[in-house]
Parts: structure tokens; C-alpha cells; sequence
């Protein structure tokens, strides 16, 4: 049984030769059940270690020491695709000396592959592996699924670490990532807490408002020429997001059509139409719930696959090209169509693209939703605090108080006004939004830059300044 | 659907660039039936393109059309890990002035990979594919199993063209090899028979002496000590090699083992001992019959995995590190325990290393079997015609007329005796045979360098030379 089993994290760290100025790379797919990231973390922190790059598909709620890492010295460089709120918070109040680096689900598998953002060790939280780190997500007491977003640190890291709680006789199958990748394997008590994989992901809304817009939003992409037999879907995992799919549903049974694929990130109610035939497949780069893990680990037609594949829309294909229409939250859009997905109103990080600029840029229809209110500030607003997805990949921006279409798409804005939708220009709703909500305060940045944004083709697409922590609203 | 179709191979070529003095390549998992080497060489020279090198994991009985190839100055350059007797004879007697290179399984996808061996042009034949170039090998009228071989040509050539006779909608599952690789898909009639993938391999032998031979094998195995619970197998796919299946399983119903895992090469007869419980699982690089298809195909224990996890002995690991034990087939042996699989006995080409040098070197006991004459000819000489696999990597050496243990091997010797087994020394063997069969007259070689083979290092082994055709016995 031994092959590359070794007795514990902090041995593993050492006989990778962990430096200070080293980049250390994790996945996200625990969400916020994760164990892997503190455990790893907290370690090399105990071991004395500076300097180091934490390099993470995603950093979600249960990563909150790094921000006593940040503060001590341990943690000076992030580069990752999304950032909650607790370590969003303190980077916004300047925390790190370094930027923040933000990329996409698809740009950061081909950043790592072509060398833009070089891993020295991945840490890879595995639901089960063998003692020669063949790995999977699907086996195991605590399968997450999918393991797409691991791919690349498994392929390009110099040195692999697998770490599981479920380590099972050699060889295991089935295989996600092989051992050609792997360094070492060490076998944990627990790499984390799945009932974590669905938080950060809200619940269907059972908001009227909300439902109206998911309802709308539906409309739109029933009279945009694109609702045809075979199409390609995905939604965003917020709220609104999420109803469409009722809406969808119901507009399939009236044309009688039936979709190709769902590209997932993936959830019990996606799952549910695969299996009532709505769609044929689902391609997933990472389960949002039990359902969707139980699904993938038993039904041949819901497919595993990488970042890279799913999205890098630098590479000869990847299925988010494909995709016919996708349906994806807004926390602020502006007059050109800009969506931020990173920061919050008051400034503060509290998000990040995801997939949300690979997708909206793949798409065919890109529909982007919101309350055109939300506690008492607009959604719309003549420049969005961060620019995360560019406007050119937004289609049409849904409100329940009307809907703008993106005034490059002449044609889908005659189609949908003569499907007596509630067609309106961006500009009419950010009056409508400003005479409800009054002109926003203007936020208390600084002149720190604390966070670089980049896009789906690794173009710099914004920068996030520091909040002046004295000046922010509460 | 239109996608990265195109409408035929000669529109793919063209897309391509190919001009002369470029590589192609192909994998052979249709061995004997494949028609997709045939297909585009062929249409290859219809262009008018010269001086072309054929990459290949093997060249098999369907290839003749390369002698012409090869005759009129298309193809001037052959990369492989294995020709078959037509291609062979004609390169053994000098039609080619660059030397063929001679890989193993397991080094081809490296050199592959650190462009050792660069690939231009990869057509990868597939029994199921999208417009995208989602592939498998399972699907479809033509399944053949395991892709294994192709996964180094996808990722590494520098354009791929995916040829399928059963082009599916997207998106297709399973994927063995997504979309991210292909430029381009071409629909075929026919990628080839399925019923010559069984072909060249040989059924399970019912003569005395094979199988007295492989019952000694297994005794060996039995005896050397590493005959345990969890043990790792693989056989040639010689008659004598296959036979020793059913040996084995009756040792392990006698000890009350059973094994880990099989690595395959597959057939039927690994398939029933999974199937039978004898084994927990198969790790499978190509499926020899269609018993192994269909076996692939449904059961989860049963693995594909790629050439470079199969048998790189120069990656982090391989499955091909961790066998217990191999079964292998010897055209000759020397005194030093090297041996030939590349030439017969007339020193014409015929074979090949496949994944032999890779397996004996990477198997804790590696047991290569062979009668002690064959056709009035020695199996042991002085010195075999060809290097193929290296003497350091060969533990035993059975025949029917005793057993040869290399002397780097004492205890294994002692184990051996021990058990009663008839175990002699090599230089025995040879005598015994010598007296049989003869001093063999030397072969007619010129000083012409025909093939340099390459071990599981990628370190030079040997080369072959031309055999001179006006003095060559028939």
C-alpha cells in the first residue's frame, strides 16, 4: 500500500520543498464545506512559512483564515477566479500589498498551462484516491462530483499532492485525474464537509419580483429565433437564475422541443430535467448538490469535464462556445451593457467572474437579470463599479420593469418587441432606477489598486481599488 | 452540426497544410481491420505529397499499402512500436533510407510529449464522435475499446483530425478525448472491421509443450515468493502467454488469492477472470477482442487509461510500475537475457517491442517464455539478432526443457530449487538446444542500418540491419 503515501500534510509539504515566494494552488469544488484549503494552509502558516501565492479555482466561506494568513504575512499573492465576502472584505480594506489576481473558469486552466500563472505544489482534495494518487471526486463519504476545476493544477503544478479521506486499495476506479500527476498522497480524516457544497448557492426564489424576471427572461429566449430543437443551456447559481428553469420547462412542453446538453455547474433541479428528457446531456464542471453528485457518478450521460474543456475559449473548442443561451445574475450593468459580478454596492469584493465571462461571451444569447432595485440602490448605473464581463458579451439585460436589449443586436430587439415584450432602452431603466433610488453616493476608494480583473481572453478587464475603510458605509 | 466538420479526408488535409516532409500520425487499436491508416495514406499520395514520416503505435496486417507508400518516395520515414510481417520484410530488405525508429508503448507518448518525436499531422480514428470532436472508442458499429494509444497524438500534434463512421449528436458521452484537441471531423463509410482486431493476436494454444511451458511459468510465479493477495498481472498476447490464464487461476483458487488488477491489452479470457472475481480490476490500453469491448464498454471496473499512464517509465508513475508480474513471449534469447521480439529468425522485421521493454522492466518478476527450438531453431543463442528488451529487465526464462533464472536474481534461484522446479542455467539451455538444432549459420546481413530500436528509457537498444535479399533463406 505505500507507493506515494505519505504520513501527513506537513510531510508532504516538506518533501515537496515548499519555498517562501512559492505558489500553492487548491480547488473549489467543497465550496464551502471545504477542508482541504484551511488544513493546508494553516500548516505551512505552523511551519513558518512566507510569501507564498495562494492560487484557487474559487475561495469560498470556509477559507476565512486567510485572512489571519494575509495579515501575518503568510498569504501575499491571490489569483483565483471568484472571492467571498469574508476574505473579499479584507482585501478591499487594503490587506495585501500584491493585487488580487481575478481570472475566469476557462482563462485560468490555459493561464496555468501556458505558464502566465506557474503552480509549484497543487493541493488536491480527492473523495477518494489510491496510494499512487489515481483520483476521483464521485467515490467516497465525501464525493463533491465533478473535479473539473483540478484538472490543470493535476497537469501543470511542478509537484501534485492528493489529498482524501477515502483512500481505497490500488488501482481505483474510476479514474478523474491519474497518477502520471501525482507527488505524494496523504490520507486525512476528513478533506471537508459536503453539506458545504450547496451553501453559497441560494435556493429557488420564491420572490414574485424575482420570479417575474426569471419568467421574462424565459420569454426572451422563447421569441430570440434561438429556442429551437437541440439547444444548448446554462444558468448562473443565483436565485434568479436558478427559476428560470421552471419558466424553461414549461416553454419546451409548449413548442414540444427538447435541448442537447445543460452545461453545468450542475444542481438536483438540471438533473431532473435530464432525467425527464428535457435534455439529452449534462456537461459538468462542478456539482452545486448531492443530486447533482449522485447523478454523475451514476448516469453515463452526465459527463465529467475539465475547466479547460469547459470553457477556455483560448483552445481549439470548449463547450461553453456551443452554448445556445445562458442566463446569468448582475449585481450592478451599466449604459454599455458592463456587468459586475466581483464587487458589491458599497465597493467591497464579494464575488468574481467564474464562468460568468466565459459562458457570456460563448453564448449565442447572453441574458443578464436583476431586481432594477436592490436595497434601495440601482442596477443599473452609467459606469458598474467593476467591470467583470464586458457589455459586448451582454445580449439583453431583464429587469421585472422591462427589458434593454444590447443595441448591437438590432435584429433579437425587433423580435422580441414583436413578441410584445417589454422592450426598453438601458438608459430608460437607469431613470426610472435613479428616480426611485437617487444618484449613489460616490464609493470611498483609494488610489490602491487591490485586485486586477481578467477576462475570458486573459485581457485586463478592470482593476478594484481599495475601500477606504473609514469612509465605507456600514 | 456543422461544427469542425469537413467533408473528407482530402478536405481535412487540405485544412491541415500538410506539406512534404511532415508527420503524420495514426494509432492502431483496429490492428488488423483498420482502415484509417489505408484511407488517408492513400489519399495522401493521390495529392501528390512525398516524403512523409507515418507515426504509428503499431503497424499491423492492414497497412501493406505503406511497401508502395514507401516504394514511390510518399512515405520515407517510419516512427512506431511495432510492424507486422509485410511492412517488415520490405523495410529488412533496405526499400527505406532513413532507419525506422522503434519506440515502446510506453516512451512513445513521452517522446512524443518533450517533442523527441513531433507529430504534425494526428488523424485519430474513432468509433463515436460529435461535429466538435468529442471522441470514444466504445460507442458505435465500430467500437474497439480503449483509446488509449491516441491520447499523446491528440494532445501533442499540432493538428488533429478526428475520422468517425458514426458521428453522433453533440454533445457526445462518454468522452475518452474532448473537443479541445480536434480541428477537424471527418465522417467515413467504414473506420475499418472490428473483426480484425482479434486478428494477429493468437488464440490460447492446445499443444503439450506451450502448454507444459506456461504451466511452468505459472509454478514459477507461484513459487518466487511474490504469489500474494493483490497482486498486479499481465500476459503477452502470445499462445503461450494467453495459456497461462488458466494455470493461474487454478493457483490462485489452491493459495485462495486474488489479484488487484490486470493490465491489459485485454481479451475475453482477463475479461471472465474479472467478471469471476479473480481480479478486482482491469487497467486497459487496448482491447484485443470484442469481448474486451463490450467489457469496457459497461463495466466500471474495467479502465481505459492512456500509453502514457499505462507503461511512461518516465513520468511521476505508471500502472506498468507496479505489476507484480508479467508473462512474456520471446522470439530468442541470449545468454545474457536479452531478448528479441523485433526480428525472426531469418532477421527480417516482424514485431516489435509494444509494450514488452516497458512491462519487463517495470514488473517486479518478469517471466519470458519460449520452446527451446522452433522450426530446428534455438530460441537461445550467443547473442539474439535484436536488442528489443534488455537482459536487466528479464528475472526467468522458461521452456519445456527447464527453467533459466538470471543470475542478478539468487534468491529468486533459491525459491525456485527450493520448490523443485527444473531450474538450469542458461548456458544449459543453449548447449541443449545447440546439440538439437545446430550452430545457425549466420544471417545475411549488410552493413545498411534498416531500424534503431529505442528502450522504455528512450535510451538506444540496438539497430537492425538490411537483410541481404539475394542470399536470404526463404
Amino acid at each position: 500500500m505505500k507507493g506515494k503515501l505519505v504520513a501527513s500534510v506537513e510531510e508532504a509539504i516538506r518533501l515537496c520543498g515548499l519555498k517562501d515566494g512559492m505558489t500553492v494552488s487548491f480547488h473549489h469544488h467543497l465550496r464551502d464545506g471545504d477542508g482541504v484549503l484551511p488544513m493546508v494552509m494553516n500548516k505551512i502558516s505552523e511551519m513558518g512559512f512566507h510569501d507564498i501565492t495562494v492560487s484557487a479555482s474559487g475561495i469560498h466561506g470556509s477559507h476565512g483564515c486567510l485572512v489571519d494568513l494575509i495579515k501575518n504575512g503568510v498569504v501575499t499573492g491571490i489569483d483565483t477566479d471568484y472571492i467571498s465576502k469574508v476574505v473579499g472584505l479584507s482585501i478591499s480594506h487594503g490587506s495585501m500589498d500584491r493585487p488580487v489576481i481575478f481570472r475566469t473558469h476557462g482563462n485560468r486552466p490555459h493561464a496555468i498551462a501556458v505558464g502566465e500563472s506557474p503552480i509549484d505544489i497543487a493541493f488536491i482534495a480527492a473523495s477518494a484516491a489510491d496510494c499512487q494518487g489515481n483520483m476521483n471526486g464521485v467515490s467516497g463519504p465525501s464525493a463533491f462530483g465533478s473535479m473539473g476545476y483540478a484538472f490543470a493544477d493535476a497537469a501543470y503544478a511542478k509537484k501534485v499532492v492528493v489529498i482524501t479521506d477515502n483512500l481505497v486499495e490500488y488501482p481505483l476506479t474510476p479514474i478523474s485525474i491519474d497518477e502520471r500527476y501525482a507527488d505524494y498522497v496523504v490520507a486525512v480524516d476528513s478533506i471537508g464537509d459536503v453539506n458545504g457544497i450547496r451553501s453559497g448557492i441560494t435556493a429557488v426564489t420564491q420572490n414574485p419580483m424575482s420570479l417575474e424576471i426569471a419568467k421574462k427572461a424565459v420569454s426572451v429566449f422563447e421569441n430570440s429565433g434561438l429556442f429551437e430543437e437541440g439547444f444548448i443551456y446554462q444558468t448562473g447559481g443565483g436565485s434568479i437564475s436558478l427559476a428560470t428553469t421552471k419558466f424553461l420547462q414549461a416553454a419546451m412542453d409548449r413548442k414540444g422541443i427538447r435541448g442537447s446538453a445543460i452545461l453545468g455547474g450542475t444542481n438536483g433541479l438540471l438533473v431532473d430535467l435530464l432525467e425527464k428528457g428535457y435534455f439529452r446531456k449534462i456537461m459538468d464542471i462542478q456539482c452545486l448538490d448531492l443530486d447533482a453528485v449522485e447523478s454523475i457518478k451514476r448516469n453515463q450521460e452526465h459527463q465529467e469535464i475539465s475547466a479547460a474543456c469547459y470553457a477556455d475559449m483560448l483552445s481549439k473548442s470548449c463547450v461553453a462556445k456551443h452554448l445556445t443561451c445562458v442566463m446569468l445574475g448582475a449585481t450592478e450593468i451599466d449604459l454599455d451593457f458592463n456587468v459586475n459580478v466581483h464587487t458589491d454596492s458599497n465597493g467591497i469584493i464579494r464575488g468574481g467572474s467564474g464562468g460568468h465571462t466565459d459562458i457570456a461571451h460563448g453564448a449565442k444569447l447572453t441574458i443578464a437579470m436583476a431586481p432594477l432595485l436592490r436595497q434601495r440602490r440601482s442596477a443599473v448605473l452609467e459606469h458598474v463599479t467593476t467591470k467583470s464581463t464586458l457589455g459586448d458579451s451582454i445580449d439583453v439585460f431583464v429587469t421585472q420593469r422591462g427589458i434593454a436589449v444590447n443595441p448591437k443586436r438590432p435584429d433579437l430587439r425587433s423580435r422580441l418587441v414583436d413578441a410584445g415584450l417589454p422592450v426598453k432602452e438601458i438608459g430608460e431603466l437607469y431613470e426610472t432606477a435613479r428616480a426611485l433610488a437617487g444618484k449613489p453616493d460616490p464609493l470611498p476608494f483609494t488610489d490602491k489598486v487591490v485586485g486586477k480583473v481578467y477576462g475570458y481572453d486573459g485581457q485586463l478587464s478592470d482593476v478594484i481599488r481599495q475601500v477606504d475603510e473609514s469612509k465605507a458605509a456600514v
